[in-house]
């Protein structure tokens, strides 16, 4: 689909980091006139939606230094190079949560802020859930805890903000849609 | 929620754009030892889920050249400086779609990629749709086309690929528990 397609006329990178690189573009419009366009790049991610087999919800506590706060998600983590998702999404499990999964399903993929970033995530439902006795150990810049909450504990988190990110919000509109089937 | 709080030793304004701006932070770890984090500052964002007396969402599809591809979207937009959400939400409505709408209802606010961003959007859903006669302008950098869909052609569109973006996807899913209450 490339409807409205925007070329791009002259590209300036401003910054690479560890995670993220930055692009200014110079634009052309549809209509032939100019404009900019700021682009962040992120090697995309995956999640995970964990489940028990009470039908609970497996989160992580975590700081996200960009709100100064921390926030209650899904487990989640950053693909590698060359990683399959689902590769990147077992190890974030067994490290964020200690557990592994026998089943998994891949339900959904989307781009988080197609403002400003191509940051694409992939979305699992992990079932069949088991504790590991010797799990991997998490990076050594990430501090989690871990909590399992049934749905109205969800629903109740949402309303105090705890629970307040696009990925986790969508994570839970998805246990209220299972429990309805 | 300042769990696993990561102090700021030090800061750096890598960049300043028309939308975002970027930092690099030195940082101070729970456990003492330091790291960097990179984190885009954005204004903030509303959007809308249109639905229609026939039950149907409405869309637009637009270009988005951090994806070099276009999308089918519900409307959304920044805030402007000091804008109240619902303001803004209803001039993007508008503004794409050239609806009123009679109600209005704020449903959920979340973070987008709280691993790198500020981004936080507010999601409303509009009903009582009305055509305006003379609806305002796009921005003039803005194209957009829009769509009214189902929620068959909804789930459709998504398998194909169509629909892709977090607050999208959400929008799809609200309206699948909407029609099952």
């Amino acid at each position: 689909m490339k409807k409205f397609e925007e070329k791009t006329l002259a590209e300036e990178k401003v910054f690479t980091g560890r995670v993220i690189s930055l692009y200014h573009q110079k634009v052309e419009l549809p209509n032939g006139n100019t404009s900019t366009r700021e682009i962040v790049k992120h090697p995309g991610a995956v999640a995970v939606i964990p489940i028990t087999n009470e039908g609970k919800i497996v989160f992580v506590e975590q700081y996200r230094k960009a709100l100064e706060r921390s926030l209650l998600e899904i487990p989640a983590g950053k693909l590698e190079k060359g990683e399959e998702p689902l590769v990147t999404a077992k190890r974030e499990l067994e490290e964020e949560t200690g557990y592994e999964a026998a089943n998994w399903e891949h339900i959904q993929s989307f781009y988080t802020s197609p403002g400003f970033a191509d940051e694409y995530i992939h979305i699992y439902v992990a079932k069949g859930l088991k504790k590991l006795e010797n799990s991997a150990a998490l990076d050594e810049d990430e501090f989690v805890e871990m909590f399992e909450l049934t749905l109205d504990e969800c629903l109740e988190e949402l309303k105090k903000g705890s629970i307040h990110d696009a990925k986790t919000c969508f994570a839970v509109q998805y246990l209220q849609l299972l429990q309805k089937n």
